[in-house]
């Protein structure tokens, strides 16, 4: 019985089988195997690429026909370049360090136990993606560096583009001897499968969802599997009174403007009481120049006319767009006591020249990432060293902050004795 | 207005702030006021003993004649020894490493960026328990070292004790300077309470349950918060053809019956169809002769007519008791395929002389913790040199094994620079 002539429910069984089986080669499989996995998945990307260009421009008309957001019809878009860039990315994936099988610690118990702290796999992943069709590509390589099977569960508009992807990476990795159901793809826009896939806690070891609030919390309702979740990344910068001013403009105006649309982008100004009168106007004629609109408080609009009122929502908005919420604080402590209140515990920054403002900054605020004099925007597993990543989890338990391949892995105890016996 | 006074849910909701508040001033408490607290609370535990044996024996007497089975009441039962070794126990946790704030790795970015991976507290984590009144002392230790807050919850038969014992804890740590809150019992027996403690979500960063697999499926039904949660201990101990016979005695007798109610008990035997003919009557007369009860396959029973017929429930049973369940398997392929297929991913054990026997069945049994020549029994956080723990996590995502202080912790990325901003 194929695929196509199965229940949904059945369907969604047989895939979590073969995943389950796929996750117990692939966890041992050795590291030479998963480079040429993904080398030959990225070569039959770009052999695939006319396949891919057709499926996904017919998708991108239907988007449009009804009447997708322009930012959503961006996300969709595949042109040579990115389809080329997808597939080296899948080459950069094989150069990281290989996770599995890291001796985290080793020690030896006064009985002679020799325990050790060794790094292995999740299992199965689930991943439930929105738009963007290159998410099958980079999160399934991931996974599978990681020695995880993955499956991956795409939003109706671009299901076409991630067939073609899937499909292709199935091929790459079957031919270096991998098991294709490694990397699977729900194979229907049924949105009953979502439901189903979060309950296959039997199949399913972790569940990613990368999208919007909304998909995050019928993630966290409907399902019992963990999951590894990046909620908003509502990220603060403050100017402190110590700051060095120059520092603090290409810090802001970085951290805001240089992509608007990313979750690492700062959308809240905090400015320390003592030096907004002088700093303010320098700071937020830059970001008008920039093209930012400003919502300021009542502080804020005394010194900058262009400045539109913010509302209590304004302190917790992600905008995601050229637009920053601003706001004078007490010192350090107000601005503490702001990110805590209203942030999402993504990515917030202090800019000041003084050790103890930037220390107790670092200590109190609760975020994920925290920064002394540098831009959030620097929140990418890329730019802190640590390779591509799936996201940036806001969670408090592990995985924090860039989940990586590294951070796609679990841990286990391995003892080693001669006899020995409890007393 | 005193939680006295309240509706439940107003009273629930004034623990959840005094928690948050409590764990943003443990999180910075120095090492040394730690220290302190968790000896002046185990001075205080001692002072309490006359009150805590009084409240005890009151339950005791009740559970007595609410019928309660014999094994519950062996672990309600507290005596002036208990007592003793409970605030010892306090005293235990302050000579543990301090996790908090522990760097654990750093690195500098091509630009200049200096990037640190530090420890810090989980937040406010909520715990909720059965019967063991001593639970509240051990896990609020464990918790409060690792700089968390904690809500209790315990199971209704051992409530009064529950309370002079966090009274207790609550007057040391004050005394050191440490909120009271930072440990805290829900003030009432009521079974609504639990399910307002899951939908908690802003107050209470984890959830840990300590109980029987209905709780913990309760919990992770009705709570979108993290779970950090150990399901039953279905170990096993598999004996290899090349296993030292002598070695293999001593270790199944001491893994099933050293002490047959703790999680890391053996609770399936597995032979190697090689050597089952030689090698089970040996271990199984053992094992009769302390007084274990046998539960095998055909061919157990061929070897060993005591034995009574396994059925398929057995294989996955947590027996908790002098019963061990035997079956014969062909080498240690067969016995990772059983262990996988039928255990609970705690702790497994193989004995054998063969490197690649072992080699083979530490990499492919998927448990927490996987042992070679040594007794199931090691798996306590103690025994491995983790510490006192919370329980043993056979989860998949990380903390995983013993949860002990440091696994009671998460991390942040701290990262400084001197300007710098993204290209």
């Amino acid at each position: 019985m194929t695929l196509e002539t199965m229940s949904l429910a059945d369907a969604m069984r047989a895939i979590g089988v073969r995943a389950r089986a796929a996750a117990q080669v692939l966890a041992h499989a050795g590291t030479e195997t998963k480079i040429a996995a993904l080398r030959a998945a990225a070569a039959a990307l770009r052999e695939a690429t006319p396949e891919l260009l057709a499926a996904n421009s017919a998708e991108v008309s239907a988007a449009r026909s009804d009447g997708l957001a322009e930012a959503m019809i961006e996300r969709l878009t595949l042109d040579e370049r990115r389809i080329t860039a997808i597939a080296a990315s899948l080459e950069d994936v094989a150069t990281l360090p290989d996770p599995v099988g890291d001796e985290i610690a080793r020690w030896t118990r006064p009985n002679g136990l020799d325990v050790r702290r060794v790094r292995v796999p999740l299992g199965v992943i689930g991943i439930i993606y929105e738009s963007r069709p290159n998410v099958a590509a980079d999160a399934g390589a991931l996974c599978l560096w990681a020695g995880n099977a993955v499956i991956l569960r795409c939003g109706s508009e671009s299901f076409s583009s991630s067939c073609v992807i899937v499909e292709a990476l199935q091929r790459g990795i079957a031919s270096a001897g991998i098991p294709a159901a490694a990397v699977q793809l729900v194979p229907t826009r049924d949105r009953e499968a979502v439901g189903l896939l979060l309950r296959m806690d039997e199949f399913v070891d972790v569940i990613i969802p990368r999208g919007g609030r909304s998909l995050i919390e019928r993630v966290q309702r409907e399902t019992r599997i963990p999951i590894i979740a990046h909620l908003d990344g509502v990220c603060h910068t403050y100017i402190d009174a110590a700051a060095d001013l120059e520092k603090a403009r290409a810090i802001i105006v970085n951290a805001k403007m240089r992509r608007v649309s990313i979750c690492g982008a700062t959308e809240t100004l905090l400015v320390d009481r003592r030096v907004a009168a002088a700093y303010l106007p320098v700071l937020l004629g830059d970001l008008h120049a920039a093209g930012c609109e400003i919502r300021g408080d009542a502080e804020v609009q005394t010194v900058d006319p262009l400045a539109i009122a913010a509302t209590e929502a304004d302190w917790r908005a992600e905008y995601l767009d050229a637009i920053l919420a601003v706001r004078v604080v007490d010192g350090v402590a107000g601005a503490i006591e702001h990110v805590n209140a209203y942030g999402s515990h993504h990515t917030d920054a202090i800019v000041t020249e003084d050790e103890d403002a930037a220390n107790a900054f670092v200590r109190e605020v609760e975020s994920a990432i925290v920064l002394v004099n540098a831009s959030t925007q620097f929140a990418d597993g890329g730019e802190l060293g640590m390779g591509a990543e799936i996201g940036i989890s806001t969670a408090r338990l592990p995985p924090r902050g860039p989940v990586g391949a590294e951070q796609l892995t679990t841990y286990k105890y391995v003892i080693r004795g001669t006899g020995q016996i409890r007393c």
